[in-house]
């Protein structure tokens, strides 16, 4: 209930190197599901000492495919309904050109499992910490990847944290009902919303951004990094304009503090989802808690989300365009 | 004038091979140098075959410094003042590793070129041309790691296009003062503006949302690739809702005509600066053409954000928090 099949993935990885040399580890997707193999990419960008690792939205890796594309890549494909058009063919243009295609989608016998040569089938409705699975999942891939093909150090280390990371997300979701309530009462109306964060959870703000708030809430907002956010962002900040800060538990958290001092310092409008307050480096191990904070941030404001469109009396599946008509 | 000096950036890269074996190249900056390095990133990660590219706001190197850093590494920082105080500790850092540090500045001898190895001063006042010297320089730097290291066979024609952009990139600014008139009239008082592109370009997006809009005009803006477009931020569609395009001509520009199709469609309120207006690709060659979409897109856009300044009484140079206060 809340893990992922870690054996599938070893055996996965285990196929994919008994028949190929890898040397590129690309990731591929659209909107929410290109934020959710962020992680995956981020720990392999910085963990592995060969390996390249590279991150596309869909449409890009198939009109700019890079050059070297073949067979010492693998491409990591997701979409939740398998049936994203660009991500779907990307798998073709991978397939083409020699690579090995993985692809994790909700729904099986989708169209991204037709060209794949593997499939992992994850969960979501059923709680928060399935809606972490596909996350876990390419982050696991991007782990095995790089303990198979030139050995981890930390590999044990991270195995623990995917054993506890989704009990720790689910109960850490269950308990931000509160506050979630409160930000929802607080933003309801906000003209507009900015999000930051920083590491591995960087594009969790830019999914909170342009997913959960732009198209499930058609409310205004951007998304940057903390770092960033003293280079041309900060100077937005007034006493009306609100701020999401998902604070990291782990080596960024720096860049992150400081960015929230400088918040309280000038009484913006500041809602903080800290993965200190819920335990994340207790629970998974301070020498890899770094990477696991975009589990935890996602699920804790998928709560978040839920209150606003309570309190906005707009479901978060409410949509003009998606799902309506041919674009 | 209206270059670069390719001879130098030659003697550079000839230096540094001739000491070191390269295998990864990291892109260091902050705001609009982060985002002016993204060139040079973008064609190294797509066009080489064994080079490692990774670009990072200063910040997260410092704090989550990658575990490869090291001799075989060469970073390439950038900083117009020369003074960010992260991009500078940066250079430490990377030094501590035992990297190789190239250092883009406009300020001979500020604190930036004090640990690199290599310092490279470019202009910035004189013109718009002057204001691509940093991004083109990086660029530069990429190609000639790129044609030294392992060879690339589109390297003339790269050659060919630095020759072109710069003069273009003038012509094009100077010609587009009228349409940034129109522009800044009829949104010097919008509640919010987003901006998008792809490609080689993803970033001018970004830098114009976060400093020209943000950081310049204290006016709220987003920014998002164009492929991403659909996966989440065109539900913000609407009538009141502005939305700059920098459109490519190069291999990602069906990307951008799809999103423009679609604000179309709806009537959104569009602004297009589109490379092919200002014959990019004749210029300097359709092969290439890709990757020079961000000189001209910044040139362009520059006299865009100067006649927004004049239409809202609010100089570029205009902080409430930058350069007047410690944070």
């Amino acid at each position: 209930m809340y893990n992922i099949d870690m054996k599938k993935v070893k055996d996965i990885v285990a196929d994919i190197v008994s028949k190929h040399t890898i040397e590129n580890v690309v990731f591929v997707g659209c909107g929410a599901s290109k934020s959710e193999l962020y992680p995956g990419k981020y720990f392999l960008a910085n963990a592995s000492r060969k390996l390249r690792a590279a991150h596309y939205t869909a449409s890009e890796f198939n009109t700019d495919t890079p050059d070297w594309l073949g067979e010492s890549t693998v491409v990591i494909s997701a979409s939740l309904s398998g049936n994203t058009p660009e991500t779907v063919q990307a798998n073709s243009v991978a397939k083409a050109a020699g690579a090995t295609v993985v692809s994790a989608t909700h729904v099986d016998g989708s169209p991204l499992t037709k060209e794949a040569d593997y499939t992992i089938v994850y969960g979501f409705q059923s709680n928060y910490a399935a809606k972490l699975e596909k996350m876990g999942y390419v982050m696991a891939l991007a782990l095995e990847l790089l303990q198979q093909i030139e050995g981890y150090d930390k590999y044990e280390q991270m195995l623990t944290g995917f054993d506890k990371i989704f009990e720790l997300a689910e109960n850490s979701a269950q308990s931000a009902r509160k506050a979630a309530k409160e930000f929802a009462a607080q933003y309801a109306d906000a003209p507009v919303i900015y999000v930051m964060s920083s590491g591995a959870s960087a594009e969790v703000a830019y999914s909170t951004s342009i997913c959960l708030l732009m198209e499930m809430q058609w409310m205004n907002s951007g998304s940057f990094h903390t770092g960033e956010f003293f280079h041309g962002p900060f100077e937005i900040v007034d006493k009306d304009v609100p701020f999401i800060l998902l604070m990291n538990d782990g080596k960024t958290r720096p860049v992150d503090a400081r960015a929230l001092t400088f918040l309280h310092r000038f009484d913006a409008l500041t809602t903080v989802v800290d993965s200190k307050d819920y335990g994340l480096s207790g629970v998974v191990g301070s020498e890899v808690a770094t990477y696991f904070n975009p589990m935890l941030h996602t699920a804790v404001f998928r709560v978040y989300a839920e209150e606003l469109s309570i309190a906005r009396q707009h479901p978060l599946s409410k949509r003009r365009y998606m799902w309506k008509l041919e674009y």
